[in-house]
């Protein structure tokens, strides 16, 4: 085998267009948001759905896993003697959908349109993991085996900071053996340039609570005299980054890797627009910290970020209360060698010597993974190249992601796999927002490029 | 007549308790929230019930007068020949109820107990109106008319800064002659003491809205490049006072009157616990301007708080989003000479000033209220005190009041009456707040006040 795609596969891929697009969409039309408790049922309904397509596709072994939050879906076909055994990951929950009221369409009534799969996980990660189901089927049926071996590990948490996984992994590592882990929930590079992430920023995630009194106060009879909580947090929040946008909190960058300029040089040399960046964002003037570039804060400085806030009063029309409490999600993105759990009592620290007298201050941990470095000359990363060059036509790029997979870090430190990031949606997809979407030709292409991807793996082993 | 309450009031009173009190939480469990456009079918049905009752005691012209908004209910009584005409406003509009889970009855479930009225308007305001309802009703009953002419103004917009009032006391000039305008909205000192309200807060209410991308954006993504409306609200509200409690806006004091020694002394004489008061609250230690007293924070310095505040996620777990848009509520107490309408602009431009860029900021007008200072040696303050030392045993101390009652002005500035601000609710009422109580002994002998207050009236002005 070469790294060209097998036309025999080919046919049969095209021949199943219409099929694997209702499939896609019967997948996308379950709500399977793991924040939050009430889809519950809708995960579970998502994982039963998985389970019965491995089994119907040909994999063995399939398993609907428990675990303390919501189901892992496990499979496996490891009948490819003397071939590689790769780990595939993907998941299946979803972000929540709200703010509702902007999204253009129901985004659990997905529809393909104009070049497009629109809906709530078609890119971010659903649409992929179908990729993967959509690959194997192919395989099973033209050839009834995989050129490799395959361990799929589905999970179900990946939007809640997977915490159910770690445990997982320990208990199953008996059955996880393999060569290698390819996770597929990253993406392109701007302008859909195929491309391999090398490095994952880590998560800090907390909420800050503040807490004045047992009710809201009238702002009239109290309001001067006794602290507001949400002046309170306004203040705090106010106080963790400062106007060149420095994180304040003491120590927050003893872990970060200083930038040498070779470093800056290729991250410079990638083809990138920050004015698309920013139009494509709808943004006014881009910002971020003072002395790097769009892709340097991107991809190699920690950040923070207020993902909500709320307190009191916010119906139509005015209400004068002091509110008895007010919160804000607070979340983090760390790169080089921060440790969220290093960080977080610090966080803490600096958050109460932040809060002024009068209220109280809480802060919860809601989750945490450090940053990922992939390693890309290994042979499967390098495969998975040859194999993006061979079907979409360009060799892909190596990029950081801003965004972090607790997961990629946990095989990494957990099972010491080597973590290959190929992913494929593209920049503009909307993810964790509304309208989100997925290019239908990275989609087809993409199916292709796992196809590719094992072939290639199988074929150098076998020799 | 002399300022004793008429014993045939009394017996008449005392044979009426039960139906009294019937008819009071009958009229507590009409939800008539004016801020909310879904309940505005309840305030229609609250200014009903007034007007039928009205009516039925013996007032004539009874009308529920239409307005942009909520309708005003009118009636008078003007057949006492040669005593003063008084116009008696009160408010039938309450406050929303959230946040519903700190109540721990239904609030408009209404009921009396332990010494208690419990439930949403028992004491603000609609409490204070039924006083007067039952007053009035109790000296048609026993004399078949009243001593002085009065003429009823119950509004339903006094909790959305009373917007309609100021055309219809313009539109309706003609029949609004008389003596002096007796407002019952406000409440006893600290301690439940009795008293007469010299000094009332203005109000400027604003609502900051900032915006950013016209979706949410992933914060893997964007986050360290594009800036946060969560963030950047939080910046502009913690610039809007410093740690000293100042507001920053800038002239925003220039209006304020500095206290002379002899002002000062005369707080200071009041019989005011600052631990009682917070202890009240359930608060932590006292904040606010640095340099004044509780009392003087309270009524004669001017203060800025967050009412509300809301942006992106908001639910159980974790989202990582940076919020398209963020929100707060913000509003000002406001003393002396200053003037809503000339702070606005001044606030707007400051805000403005403190927004990142990056981001853009907008800010409303929801209402304002000039201060208001009370003549308390006119003859109408002077027997209104005198009715409570007679009815409640203790002569009442002159007090500010916290809070805003825009129609005060309004009556003061438009109708060029002399306003007198007797008021019956307790300190801890918890008005605007969960779990809002009148303490029943000042109902029942506020009814008599009143009646004190009417004859005390008729009497003095027929020798």
């Amino acid at each position: 085998m070469t790294d060209a795609l097998d036309p025999a596969l080919e046919t049969q891929l095209n021949a199943t267009e219409e099929t694997r697009h209702a499939s896609l969409l019967e997948f996308l039309r379950i709500p399977s948001i793991s924040a939050l408790s009430e889809h519950a049922g809708d995960i579970r309904r998502a994982a039963d759905w998985i389970a019965e397509e491995l089994a119907r596709i040909g994999f063995e072994h399939v398993e609907v896993s428990s675990t303390p939050g919501h189901p892992i879906v496990y499979a496996d076909w490891l009948n490819a003697d003397g071939a590689p055994t790769v780990i595939v990951y993907c998941h299946y929950d979803v972000q929540p959908v709200d703010p509702i009221d902007l999204w253009e369409t129901a985004p659990f009534d997905p529809f393909i349109r104009d070049g497009r799969i629109v809906g709530r996980g078609s890119a971010d990660d659903k649409g992929q993991l179908h990729m993967h189901l959509r690959a194997a089927e192919a395989l099973f049926v033209v050839r009834g085996a995989l050129p490799v071996n395959l361990r799929i590990v589905f999970e179900g948490e990946e939007e809640t900071t997977s915490a159910s996984l770690p445990g997982w992994l320990e208990a199953n590592r008996g059955r996880l053996g393999a060569d290698a882990v390819v996770i597929s929930d990253t993406g392109f590079f701007e302008g859909n340039i195929p491309a391999l992430t090398e490095t994952l920023r880590g998560m800090l995630y907390t909420q800050i609570d503040v807490t004045g009194t047992p009710t809201d106060l009238h702002s009239g009879s109290f309001g001067g005299a006794v602290e507001n909580p949400a002046n309170a947090l306004a203040r705090i929040i106010a106080a963790l980054k400062d106007r060149d946008g420095r994180v304040q909190v003491p120590g927050f960058y003893d872990d970060v890797d200083t930038l040498d300029d070779a470093a800056k040089a290729r991250l410079a040399a990638l083809p990138f627009d920050p004015e698309a960046y920013r139009a494509q964002t709808g943004s006014g003037p881009l910002q971020g910290e003072v002395g790097y570039s769009i892709l340097e804060r991107k991809w190699t400085r920690p950040t923070l970020d207020v993902n909500g806030i709320w307190g009191g009063f916010q119906g139509e029309g005015s209400k004068t209360i002091i509110p008895a409490h007010a919160h804000a999600k607070v979340s983090m993105r760390l790169v080089s060698d921060q440790d969220p759990d290093v960080l977080f009592p610090k966080f803490v620290a600096f958050v109460e010597a932040m809060c002024p007298p009068g209220v109280r201050v809480s802060v919860q941990f809601l989750g945490g993974g450090k940053p990922v470095r992939t390693p890309i000359d290994h042979p499967v990363a390098q495969a998975a190249a040859r194999a993006l060059e061979a079907t979409f036509g360009r060799a892909p790029v190596f990029i950081g992601a801003g965004g972090s997979i607790p997961v990629a870090e946990m095989f990494e430190h957990q099972l010491g796999l080597p973590v290959i990031l190929m992913g494929f949606s593209n920049p503009d997809d909307h993810a964790h927002a509304p309208n989100e979407s997925m290019v239908l030709a990275n989609y087809e292409t993409g199916i292709r490029t796992i196809c590719v991807l094992w072939d290639s793996l199988g074929s150098a082993n076998r020799g």
